[in-house]
């Protein structure tokens, strides 16, 4: 039997709500390109996992021809840099060596900017913290709203016409957005405050190769009920 | 008079001793590009850095025909990308998509753990704080250890036969490395240890293009005896 990914073939590790796995489930499916999945259990991580991302140990990893690809914009660039497409599909990062740094700069913020000041909004438990996460989330979001204008240059996506690599890093955020706002009361993409980020969220969501990998928002919810229910529990054991 | 950086010119806004500076150096060196320097004064930035990386306002950004490209690794993407070359010096990333994303993965690993696990004992003013930072960074140094007879296969350097992405990024921060172990009385690279990485660290700091940017050690030493004695008097007033 052949090693799972061995010869041409796809195989992806992930979780099936992680945004980071969601990012290369919607390039994936962008570049029309199939693969197989594994879910992965974080509380017992496959060999397979562990072998193929000894360093961080970490969903998700694209396996290609037995090969392990990790960190979700790494991958999106390899997929890009394996499938070159000419005539089919647009590629995730533009052609112009400015606009790809450009496109580069604003994926990274969405990993090391937005996402751990998201990251506190999502772990708040009262209206206290809520209130101090937003003080640095909000902030982010206005970033990111001048990033979009400047970004999409009036067009559609961050990426012009077509979704692109900054599209994905942030649009795969989108589902926890919503139900972080849902459980707490939030409006984190304001449409009032940031008019050119909700249209966009609105469009992006609406992508077909989104909708398909775009896992169910009752689901979701119900494990964030479940995640904010253990940190109930653990702060009130402390 | 036209804008600094206009034109087909390039000109890098930094300070002489930062690592993230000395990569972009490393990089223009190798490509045989010549540039402006403007040396920033951090507590006093100039408008034209506020102005050219609004969301940082940290250095280095390299203005190339008036338009700034901002962060180190994107800015040794965006150099290889807009100066790609056949018959000239080696590229900074590998041609081969596999290859790409392997060099992507370890300069993402440099910034993300290395640097942060480094800083801790950079900024160690006690044995006792230098031991425990010593258990976050030795770890990492393993890592990259492993990384470099990955990355390498034998060679001299991570990039193979020429310095490349994952060197710069790593290489920019020997000096300091340097400084710390000799104030601290540590040896992070102990070539016992981790024979690969010390002998390539004496390689990558006898490159032409490495040795022309790197900063005095006696200077970098100054300076560093300067931020201690602050940390120090910080410290104290608590």
């Amino acid at each position: 039997m052949a090693a799972p990914g061995a010869g041409g073939e796809l195989l992806l590790l992930g979780t099936w709500s992680s945004p980071w796995v969601i990012r290369v489930r919607v390039a994936l499916g962008l570049k029309g390109l199939s693969y197989d999945y594994l879910e992965e259990d974080l509380a017992n991580k496959s060999d397979l996992l562990l072998r193929s991302n000894p360093v961080h140990k970490k969903v998700p990893v694209l396996i290609h021809g037995g090969r392990p690809v990790r960190e979700s914009l790494v991958i999106l660039q390899y997929l890009d840099e394996s499938w070159p497409t000419t005539t089919g599909p647009p590629p995730l990062l533009p052609a112009d060596p400015y606009d790809r740094a450009t496109a580069r700069f604003w994926a990274a913020y969405v990993n090391d900017k937005f996402f751990p000041a998201f990251r506190v909004l999502f772990r708040s438990l009262t209206d206290e913290q809520r209130a101090e996460a937003l003080q640095s989330a909000v902030p982010a979001v206005e970033t990111l709203e001048r990033a979009f204008a400047e970004c999409s240059r009036g067009k559609a996506f961050f990426g012009g016409d077509a979704v692109g690599i900054v599209d994905i890093a942030l649009g795969s955020h989108l589902i926890w957005i919503r139900v972080v706002d849902e459980v707490g009361g939030t409006d984190l993409l304001d449409g009032a405050k940031f008019p050119g980020l909700a249209a966009w969220a609105e469009r992006f969501v609406a992508v077909d190769a989104v909708k398909k990998v775009t896992p169910d928002a009752g689901k979701v919810l119900e494990q964030y009920k479940g995640f904010r229910a253990k940190w109930i529990a653990a702060a009130g054991s402390t």
